[in-house]
């Protein structure tokens, strides 16, 4: 078999006008498919929904500590919860850990908002500095890339190799520019690529030497307990102990929630950070809230009781990504197989499969997936300020639709990056 | 019977050590107590515990509109949820909701901080401002007032009436400065002092001409439903209503929560506001979660059904803390009345009892019950930066102490009350 870019022109167009034929076909389906985020299948809420039956009756509402956890208090979380979360995340220490709210995602943005208004430990608060830059490990997640815009913080592209970010930029970057005051990291299954972070990466992190005294790393471990396969699974080092081992132990933020281990919407989120960072963080959101939701946090810790409570729950969310998984991976290496016009990494675990087209291919891709019924995600969502230089990387998220509606779908993916590559290959 | 004013030197000194016997007296009783804040007690949280069962086994987990509650979406909230709120909160139009998570402080807070970082609807971010000022109707709560001190915000006293904030002055101040951006009231039941404004105060409020385009009034209803009497309730105007008739719809931010309804610490919270004022709130906030919890929402939802269900619930509230505000009220006309070293309100709802002593008293009362184990809320923290000009305001919280804690309590302390007042007289 040839290669695409192998063809003449003639035979460029002769499969132009197959491809042609197809997508035409394909859009008379009218199919209506979304893969644009990474949402749980109902299957897997269900699954949960033990979780609502924890608490109930006339049941005890008393955390192991005596706190009644259906009143104020307790700001940074019952201990149960904080030793559940300091588990999921691989923190060795609970009592580093905070317990919020339903989100992780508004843990770092309180995190940043809070850098900015009155500073970190002390330092000058970024609303007064000149300038703020934030590295970002690319592709990575639009919502990270998004607080950071929204705070005007400048952000700088750092390329993503098969053992994490390119460390050797990263150290370059931390060390001559005090400017940096942070990094957006998805260490393990990161989002979209599905990479792990080797130990030498974690621990090249913990050895940085920061101009900015102010510099955090900010570690969202989202998918720590998220593996695909039983036997086949990555296991990150734990960075907070890196660091203080390192003897940076303020340099990190660890963030995590259980939004994809309970429910997407309803699940606790935690922020394991060192002694020194919990307390300035602390007086802070004692200004914010009274308390987060305990409850919650109660049911949580019930319900997964411990850290192989969580394991084996997650062995069933795995039951129903795997398949849909290996069907994207498995219509991908069928279609476009051997024709050069697009690579894929085959996660173990997360979210996401990231897809790299020809350069100047992914909009084109995106674009004409829409326009026979199946929405991605944008685009140049996963580069800062949503731009791909390349406009080559599309995240795929097959967690929502079904392995069938996820099979039909693969099949229009790999049509209409076909027909966007030929296009490209023509105009040249 | 003299009053202490009337008292000569000799019977000052011949009442002080009459009550300095029965203080000691106090003393060796080894109390107790706390009423530093407005905690439900456990009775309380009881009664809500069929929260809890209302999602029970394997219930239909959509919301009216469709919407799975376990999963990401619906940033807003779910519209019974939406509803609901509007109702407690006494605001008309459901739509003009946003529901968030668990507690009503940390929509202000992050609504102060939103104007602090990005500005009020396009207005300048008050970071980029010389001066920021907000107006504190004294005495107020001192959570409030933590939030604006932790921005930096100038505060300026506003003394309450028995119909509201002096409102002479509240006009004077909008009106003419246009770094006065806000003003914190509690409408109904405020807190610490239990008044309710008055439909004139409101609809004054609502007419007024703001000399910053971007000032707001932060309309905190947090004791809406909170009665204390079935036959003789307060009810506040509509401010969203007012303003909208006034023409200015976009200058109130309502909130509301049910923190004091359900659960303290695992209620549901909201703000209402106009629609242009929701947009530019729901474009922020979309960047720092994706959805809040609305499995909690729903549950709400399904629990209280609608605002009759809430009224009943909170006559049950009313059964509990109705006999504690009593015993409070007349231990304090028994042992104070005609004495003419004290003054305070008989409120008909919320959470507080307020107590004004002789000018110069309040600190040392409040020491002398802590001495003698009772924890009431620092003299001062009713005023911004916990200085009372007067040092004369005391905030009672009778909710959390049974009630015979509490006649106990306030036994103590009028007692205390008493020795600071000889003591001050003496001293003249």
């Amino acid at each position: 078999m040839k290669t695409y870019k192998e063809m003449s022109r003639e035979e460029l167009l002769a499969c132009k006008a197959e491809l042609d034929e197809q997508y035409k076909e394909a859009q008379g389906k009218g199919l209506n498919l979304n893969m644009s985020r990474g949402k749980p299948e109902a299957g897997q809420l269900d699954m949960g929904m033990g979780l609502l039956d924890t608490l109930h009756g006339i049941c005890d509402m008393t955390s192991e500590d005596g706190t009644d956890c259906r009143n104020y208090g307790e700001l940074t979380g019952i201990m149960e919860a904080r030793k559940l979360m300091a588990d999921i995340m691989g923190v060795g220490d609970p009592s580093r850990v905070f317990v919020f709210g339903n989100g992780s995602l508004s843990i770092m943005y309180d995190a940043v908002c809070r850098s900015v208004t009155h500073g970190v430990m002390g330092h000058t608060p970024w609303c007064r500095l000149d300038k703020v830059k934030f590295l970002c490990p690319v592709p990575g997640y639009d919502r990270h890339f998004a607080i950071t815009e929204h705070f005007g913080i400048e952000m700088v592209n750092i390329p993503m190799t098969p053992t994490g970010p390119d460390m050797d930029l990263v150290e370059k970057y931390v060390s001559e520019d005090a400017s940096v005051k942070g990094i957006w990291c998805v260490p393990q299954y990161s989002n979209p690529q599905g990479i792990s972070y080797s130990d030498e990466t974690v621990r090249r992190f913990a050895a940085l030497r920061p101009a900015a005294e102010d510099f955090r790393i900010y570690w969202d471990n989202a998918y720590a307990v998220h593996h695909l396969y039983d036997d086949d699974q990555d296991k990150i080092l734990d960075i907070l102990s890196e660091c203080e081992k390192a003897g940076h132990p303020d340099m990190v933020y660890v963030f995590g929630s259980t939004s994809k281990i309970s429910m997407a919407g309803a699940g606790i989120a935690a922020m394991a950070a060192s002694k020194a960072n919990l307390e300035c963080i602390e007086k802070s959101m004692a200004i914010r809230t009274i308390c987060y939701d305990k409850v919650n946090q109660l049911r949580h810790a019930r319900y997964f009781k411990d850290l192989d409570g969580v394991k084996e729950h997650m062995k069933k969310h795995a039951a129903i990504l795997r398949p849909k998984f290996e069907t994207v991976l498995k219509i991908l290496e069928e279609e476009l197989g051997g024709l050069e016009i697009g690579s894929w990494i085959k996660p173990k675990g997360g979210y996401f499969i990231s897809f790299e087209s020809l350069e100047g291919c992914a909009k084109s891709i995106v674009s004409k997936c829409k326009q026979a019924g199946m929405t991605l995600t944008n685009a140049g969502a996963t580069y800062p300020y949503g731009k791909d230089p390349k406009d080559s990387n599309i995240r795929i998220a097959p967690s929502f639709p079904t392995t069938e509606e996820m099979a039909e779908a693969a099949r229009l993916f790999t049509l209409c990056v076909k027909l966007a590559s030929v296009e490209k290959l023509l105009e040249q």
